[in-house]
């Protein structure tokens, strides 16, 4: 993280006199709720377009109450040229839907974040292979930039289409890269137990997300394959340029908010200060927190933020490496990674609406 | 709540060119920690001592990992010349420590706003039977405001002593306010059933604040007396200018922040339009939001906020009312609080560094 | 509670040797699980027909997975000559269905325990304005027995229609019956303040039982009017033989199981001891547990048992009395209470398969 | 798990009639709370005996509410003849007692079930280095019987002094035991990734274990080294005949009870039938069940109950075996196995008083 200590909101003096205008494309789950709470107040944002098929004609404070008073938007059913209008649209879709939507947009300039993991995967055939459908616009794919600004921050400031990266995703390649880029580990053999809160199933109405069977318990899903797998060995094969194999194993627990990665691989050489190596990493990134060793970072200490905070350890001096990320599934891995890839597309502080504290206790 | 929606953040452009020094005493509990937050990114302020006798040499951030990168302070041991210097002090101490200690920095010209209970009962027979306490400053108790700025809004302007509302008190005082100013009430026979959070009970290591004990159960505590009582009696006895008598049920409830009041009384004409009365009380209320007719508030739509939201019900047109006040007890009922009134002393916007929405989910 | 401490299982020798043969109809949800667990324990019950026409053909321990290795069955469709084969029939239905199947099973001799609400208010015009449904079968509702067994013991025994009693119902109830019955409190005003973990809701999935919605958060709900009340009210009068006015406030807390209520009246008269009083009435209940003078029941502390802990307080010698009563809204509350009222039906000890300790922490 | 279906409780005719009479040592905790519950309803067991120097005089529902009514004993002081009256003696202390006095006890007879972990570590260099005490009675480590039912079950049988496994290791190990008995995975690289409830950080007051800092968050913690390590090892290596190397990651989350072990090895060879295998090591195992192909146990599925669930996975058909294993870690990790013991010992069914069925929701 850019340390130096920030006690006054960062100023963002230019980019105040510049106001977008955007839309979001299907506002009513939590990552959609979670753009408005971000953009409501981002200096340089007017919100002109939210839509929800489903909802259409309902004010958004109502379906979410917290916004009362700092959102006056309505949903709208999905229109072109509404879309059209604005500069930027961001997509808080299910996957399946920007494939389709986004072409038109981008063909009428407007510049496209994807929260959605339509456009994450390269390969047609592997998008089709996970996610059980043909790609609609695969001409898309090789232009898209996946939105993880640590890696591509300079395609994504000139991107017409960002892929904004899912929040296992960040939290799993933001904990490996130092190692992988300096060719540390073993890339055959990388293991990545992740533990994410509920909010991540999303806010459809399923028994499986329901209070009375997810509080209190903790369970594995998904162990035979998830559909993050692919995005994440994707990410770091390009960064290995090399083959990757990675065993993903994700855990649904009892909280709100939170992604906690556990990232275990094999090291090829041991005699690496690997504190420095992630310090070094990560010094100008002003989003990635590498905490003093032998810390644990905790996820309540990047709630509502935009941060991925990070631990190295090597247990018993061994071979083994152990990576701690931590990250708020809400923003880090899905609105405020958006919102960070829309401040690099449109010039303004990286910073912008994102530059809260997180909230604890 | 003042409406007219926001869509950037509160310009303070006068305000931010001045800055007030701040230094908080007994920063190490959840009321301090959440100072620390909202006082971080208020442009007119510049934190400058941080005291706990304790932790004298820490940093702030070793405490409160979620702080890390944003607030560069040291604990340091109590020291009246480093206090002296800062124009404004916050006491985020348990009860009976700011009676000491507050009288020598106002007699330094410092202006004081205590966010401990010491000077919030006026009469210092009543605060010793409460608080088992002889009071050690009483002189001051007259002089003191009681900080609840939708009541004392021009004595706090000018207070050196402000005492801030606590946090069952300022949801049922604003939830029974409009009533009992309106003279609508009977108020021998007032009923607040009350709901915290666990984080009101402070971050002393307690067998009973313990998650095994307070996670997934609820109950009522101190049904025979709680030391808000005579604080909440005070204040509605001062709106109703005659006797009150409140029976109040406070209950602890697995949350982490968050108070909710029910509270109960009966009519004594029913041909009033409550929903009305309620808006009008707090039209100009930058942080008190009346919810539409028949809505519920919940906690989490405050959560991180300054906000109280408030709704008004008569069940099958009886002459009993109802009325729901819900608050961040760290934040409206306390941190926050303490800091709006601190703008009102100092002339900032009053919702200086109060700007934020609410975190939900 | 009847006191005398036990210290081994409750031997039901005689019962042991008598199986009676039972069928639930809509085992699905959390109260038929919650019967599944109770009933597989039973020494005197064979679990023989479990219906559910949505699941079909699957085993009930695949829905409920903790029930492995202990329950054999498969969801059944719901078939007339399946369930007649029963001596005893639970309807653990939402309302509405068992009004429609009862009168065949009792017409042919089965007798029914049911766990909705159908038959629990005696008068069909105030069933239809609260549930909306024209009665199926109000000729059985002057026969049906309201299954409270501490206020119908001796009709449940020779019942052939129980309507157990609900869970706010039951805690309510429990909590005023001594006050009311003595006649010593006005029923002209009384307040039940009824907090309820998210399980109360079923295992529905709805947006508002999700765990991202419910967890960290509290609300009021359905002040305006909850299906409860008439059935409260109907119950208190007929202990009044006199009108009622009750306030009813349910709230939603973030917790499994559990229901406290904390009821508030107006003493007709001061000179009573009310610990002597309650302790009376509750002196030989199996599983109401009138706590010592001075305490406060947590809802843990009766958490999957069958157990009602009450404590009566009378805050500062006022004329205000207030009683806290716990249960755990799915065993007393539901499948324990139907358990109970069959032991009673079926000559059973009444605490055969209830005679658990609670599980804290 | 042993198949075949209970529907009434395991009958354990001829050891109800002997009644083994049982003193507990250090019960103020949660182990010792679990003790309470599960001995209370043990039909072969007189409890005689509870200390606690802290609580001396103190009843023992005072401090567990929800013991009331069925647990009539009060807290004394320890006292050697009142313990040596006893024939079986549990000690549910912190680590470093049960050393200085179970020798006592043991030469006067008393058959000893230690919970802590004083006797579990067989060499007391290891001990010395990860407990930082000196072993008060070495002589008794070759003796100590290491109380994993499923490894040691005959031995246990005619032990004097049992040393229950902890709640990691028991998890841990019954989930690799399949594996390294059969020679299947090499033990060089093992991983076991835990996830635990707070209840296993015990009833002390201690800030990291407040609600407000543990609710809603997740963190590993100890990742340098954890005492469970080297018990762990010492099991694995045991049972391997081989050297073991294990990188043990533990992690704190937010529920009550429950462990989940997420156990990553590599296999030697992938042409085993790894299901069968599993279900073969635990056909006759009255507590160890392993769920059907391609299932994840959650925590709350043996929540209350002393069951471990497993499930054994191969991802994508690779090298990399994945395990999960879910107990209660008050139960199956504590007190649970210790009566499990305590039965072996004594010759009553392995399931007398275990014989419930977890509690879910």
């Amino acid at each position: 993280m850019a340390h130096g200590i920030i006690v006054a909101p960062v100023l963002w003096a230019e980019g105040a006199r510049v106001v977008i205008e955007v839309g979001i494309v299907g506002g009513t789950g939590y990552t959609g709720a979670e753009l408005l709470r971000l953009l409501a107040l981002h200096p340089g944002v007017r919100l002109r377009v939210l839509t929800s098929r489903a909802e259409a004609g309902k004010r958004a404070d109502a379906w979410f109450p917290h916004l009362r008073g700092r959102v006056d938007l309505s949903f709208s059913a999905p229109d072109d040229d509404a879309l059209s209008a604005c500069q930027a649209v961001f997509f808080a879709t299910p996957h399946a839907t920007s494939m389709k939507l986004a072409p038109a947009l981008i063909a009428r300039g407007v510049r496209v974040i994807d929260l959605s993991a339509d456009y994450r995967i390269r390969d047609a055939e592997v998008f089709k292979r996970w996610y059980a459908h043909d790609h609609a616009s695969p001409e898309l794919l090789e232009e898209a930039v996946y939105g993880l600004p640590e890696v591509n921050r300079d395609a994504i400031r000139s991107a017409r289409l960002v892929a904004a990266a899912g929040c296992y995703p960040t939290a799993t390649q933001l904990g490996f890269l130092p190692l992988i880029e300096a060719g540390l580990i073993d890339t055959s053999n990388l293991i990545a137990d992740c533990k994410s809160g509920v909010s991540g199933a999303g806010r459809e109405a399923k028994v499986a997300s329901l209070f009375a069977e997810a509080a209190d318990t903790l369970m594995a899903y998904g162990v035979a394959g998830h559909r993050h797998l692919p995005e994440i060995e994707q990410g770091l094969r390009r960064a290995a340029n090399a083959p990757v194999r990675l065993t993903f194993v994700p855990h649904l627990t009892p909280m709100i908010r939170g992604i906690h990665a556990t990232l275990y691989g094999t090291l090829r050489k041991t005699d690496v200060d690997l504190q420095a190596l992630f310090e070094a990493r990560y010094r100008d990134e002003p989003f990635v927190d590498v905490l003093p060793k032998g810390a644990h970072p905790e996820t309540r200490s990047v709630r509502g933020s935009n941060l991925c905070r990070i631990a190295v350890h090597r247990p018993q001096g061994g071979a083994t490496v152990v990576v701690l990320s931590a990250i708020d599934n809400l923003v880090k891995g899905a609105a405020g990674q958006a919102v960070q890839c829309f401040n690099l597309m449109f010039g303004f502080d990286e910073r912008a609406a994102l530059d809260t504290i997180p909230l604890a206790p």
